[in-house]
């Protein structure tokens, strides 16, 4: 099967020309008429990802292993040593980035994930109405993404109405119609913003919101392949964050 | 004691000509011929400390209440309620940023805090040799920042020479010359970015490692604000994050 | 009544989104869910202005008061000076500018203050047929605008087609289809380049041709108002510039 | 005597490498090899100078015929107009403007126009001490610059300090130090600006407060260009606006 | 007749606000409201062009005579020296470029001088079905366009589809969908490109591909304009390259 | 022998930091840190230099590999085709693009192919006075560089002053201060401006000019590397064009 073949079917599936214009969606590396043996999927690259996929593979990431432009390539950055390895073992790379988020996995996660019923979506924001305790809330988000610690903003007592952005999505916050937004890699300054404006936040993480991306491709994707006499597989890439807590390593 | 020679005299101590282009340090409210009747000290600003500041006081701050310039004051965004209650009790704000991270943060943070023996500084960026295993490090940086977790990327078993910058700083991660290196609101890029750099990276949180500004700026105007008659009070900010580890609130 | 319903009667009489994209009409000072005792419309702000304006009121102006966005508040400039007045009193203000030149104001100069007959708009200039002797059109015009001094280019000796902007339309001049064009703030450049055009100038003042604004905003809004049991009343800003005729000041 | 010679001459006396970045001072029509037989001298380009002025001239002007750079010409516009009938009289252009105004116009008409004792020159701006009554002070300026009328700003009884801009300099309106600012061409929202400043405000006219240019001109190269057996001739270009008081022509 | 006249039988035939938008395709010199004499066609001009046409005419040609916008008229520049000639004996310029290009030109030479048959038209870009041998395809391209040599980059044997830009289309490269890509004007690292990419190229020279322009141009308005009492007439303007192979200069 | 080295040394001979702002020149594929088995030298990089140079070498180039930075790397363009060989094989690339050009290889086409005496040196451009006449200049021109055609603007009898750029200069025609220019790849505007201006040119070939850049680094670095037990080979890429005279191709 050609890598234009599997880039069609992805594009029918959730067209590249939806994503944001900063993005850099579609075949990064690889041509459309290279031949794929296998299909590989998982958030991002790493080199556990690359030594486990063997060559003339594709692998389909979230994130786009390129979003600054190349000008040399040397080696050092995380762009350019996987970029190296990829192109040694003739292994092909499509990713599907703003365009998924909008549609599929914003909604993925929070009806899936986080047992959310969804009211609306706007853009990148998927709304949803919870009537809860703020720290019932917050336990039960931290019990469904299986997260080792919870960093928040609790600004009501109770959660009437959620916001979510997976990923990073806090530049968004002055665009958020609700009392409480769940988004990852949530920084200082966003959650003084956020406690003026009185909107309490969860910090949802950016791999633990986001690493849901391969299970749900996979579903997506898997019938169409084997049609076509190829196996798909989930080659999860790790969180790279290790946490400790009082002293002591979190496992 | 006029605004303009307090300007002027923390100008000598820290030249607000060497902020970045970026930045937005100076006297952001109020007119240099102000008299100031009393100075609070303060990392930000929140409905805290100006409830507890009295009327025609100067607050000086380490973060610019206004990043983005002003088009409407509409009392919704941190900057505009604040401004409004700034202006109502004829508050005065001085910030001083980055000219005063390069000028003595980081420095006092390194060697104060965190009991580092520094090498030497690049703008920014403040460098340490440690020798210790790295977890014994983390441990030991917990501890003195008083973090009630640590989020990290381990890349080598010891730490040799360590990088730091308060605040957040990850996004200086090409230009760091070390093994480790230490700062806050590190996101989920920089970490993948970091572990394939084979820098190691410790989160020191941005209001842990910046709160620190309040003592080392009381201690540094002091002394100068007496002789004038004047009161310098430390009115700190609050950080806005609450942690929750394994669904119990950490204090 | 709240500021949201006055703004949401105002953009349905002249839409906020129809103005030109460097303009800043809109809703500059006060929240959309301050409570509204009184409604005063004025060409601009001055201190007399807010003298007279009473807390908790609402103003609504033609020129927005911030034009360039501020970085910083103090208190010297125009913007800044009147911007702490308004906060102090709880004054909240609407302006609305180049939406209304377009919707209203420009045609009702033309019509109502200077008696012509409207041939057509098109965008912000308005076309009247006039066939009048230059002189005898130019104390017509200075009559009917009760300005102290009239300052004009002439190129011919009869007016035939006039075009009309209210305010400083000078910049528009190379799309002017007429033989006089009526403006206010007409420059000396202006000047030269009319008149090698060919295209006669009479300057009907900025403020002259504008403080109309007022009276004719009150004939707009009075009825709603009153029906919400709101009373709307003129403050009207003063001209600032007086003027000296052969050593003598004219009143 | 070339062209060249005679820019050389020029650049000496106030080096064209001092206009500001937004001019476009130097020659600007014609080559630095033709032969000139006459130069002429105006603030300005009119119809009626180009007629009186003779074939194979040089014209040293203040303001740049050219400002915007031309993508067609098509003869309705002042410049272009105006360039064809220098193109086709075989005249040369060169245009003094911000180096002339640093250099020699601001210092000149204060000094010899006004009558004012200069304290200290800032860039364009001129500052002179004046202890007089504001209304004693504005006839003055009236008197001596030859004003139909004056417009003015009044914010203080007394003039102590006054700044000078020479032509169009409201845009300086925040960085000027004085009490008083004289400067031409000034609009409404100059002069409210300039009332909430408490810088009071006289209107010298462009063109009143510029064609001082020409004798200027004149007394510096008359000398020189006799040597070369050059006559300088001054012929000046006209006021553009005509003035109406009290429906009365003034002339 | 008028030039405004022209202009819209012009615009008509090819309509001006095609052109691509770095283009400046339209009147260049001249009034709307000039009489035209008679009217000449020209692939550009140059001195010899402009000595042989009368006073009054209007020059039709396909370049654009100014491109970069004239900030000063020296005489010197290719521009600047032809515009003198042409205000001097009052012509008038119109150019039809990219306009022209699109809607007659590329299709014009690819049937009627290279007598190919075109498949399709994409913007610029003509394709042609061609089932030739490279170098018999490369001679009957010579001969056709009777030019003095062919610079070439032979990727194929054969070649199969052909896409044509006249002029210097090679900026285009990496969107031609064919084998062979004629065009003018093409660089070295155009060839480099090219021949990694597998296309052919046969450069088809500038002016050869382009001086077309006048026969199809003159063809087009002749009857138009006899019929409004005006002689159309070709006056070429001449390739600037002379060609010299082994020594000996090739007429 | 590492890249840094031989970097350095390079660095030394030639900065990098004098390169023009809109080059890439530098170590664009490699790292520092890597071994060196082997240098190989040529103008620029085609597939059978890259199938001649064995795995772990440097290749030193003239021209970059890349200009336009990388967003994806899909092995259908020059640059991303050869860059896939470059890593496959371990081959590190340093190219000397502008500031060779400027320390070296101007003055050395100069002297020591085009036989000239040099007077002077301004940046790209060298100039020498030469005293013949054209055409026998122009074949002695074709003879030196081994043109198999010469393409050339004739606008004086005699050569007198030539300026000199390798490559392709004709960008920098209105900095020129000769009569005749010599340079590659001259398009056809390129000559109708020259032909205005009365600067004759001759067409130099940018491969033609440029490939002396071999043997010239060859003679730069033979001695150093061989100290450092390193080959130093020319390795050329080919001229892409092939020339086709009369029908018939030539050698």
């Amino acid at each position: 099967m050609k890598v234009k073949e599997i880039y069609d079917f992805l594009n029918e599936l959730s067209p590249f020309d939806t994503q944001e214009k900063w993005d850099n969606s579609g075949l990064l590396v690889g041509n459309y008429e290279d031949e794929v043996k296998e299909v590989h999927i998982s958030l991002d690259l790493d080199l556990d990802v690359l030594e486990k996929v063997s060559p003339n593979a594709l692998i389909i990431t979230h994130h786009p292993l390129i979003f600054s432009a190349l000008k040399s390539v040397n080696y050092d950055s995380y762009s350019s040593k996987l970029l190296k390895i990829l192109i040694k073992k003739d292994i092909s790379l499509i990713s599907m980035h703003t365009n998924f988020d909008k549609s599929h996995l914003n909604k993925y996660v929070a009806e899936n994930i986080l047992g959310l019923d969804i009211d609306e979506t706007d853009g990148y924001i998927t709304y949803a109405s919870v009537n809860k305790d703020f720290v019932t809330f917050q336990k039960d988000v931290e019990k469904r993404l299986n997260l080792q610690y919870t960093k928040a903003v609790q600004c009501h007592d109770r959660v009437k109405k959620v916001a979510l952005i997976t990923g990073a999505g806090a530049s968004m916050l002055s665009e958020v119609k609700a009392d409480c937004f769940l988004t990852g890699d949530i920084k200082y300054h966003d959650a003084m913003e956020a406690s003026l404006r009185e909107i309490s936040l969860i910090d949802i993480g950016h791999y633990e919101s986001e690493h849901h991306f391969s299970p749900l491709m996979l579903g997506l994707c898997e019938k169409y392949l084997k049609i076509n006499k190829l196996k798909a597989i989930i080659t999860a890439s790790k969180n790279p964050f290790k946490f400790q807590y009082q002293g002591e390593t979190v496992e």
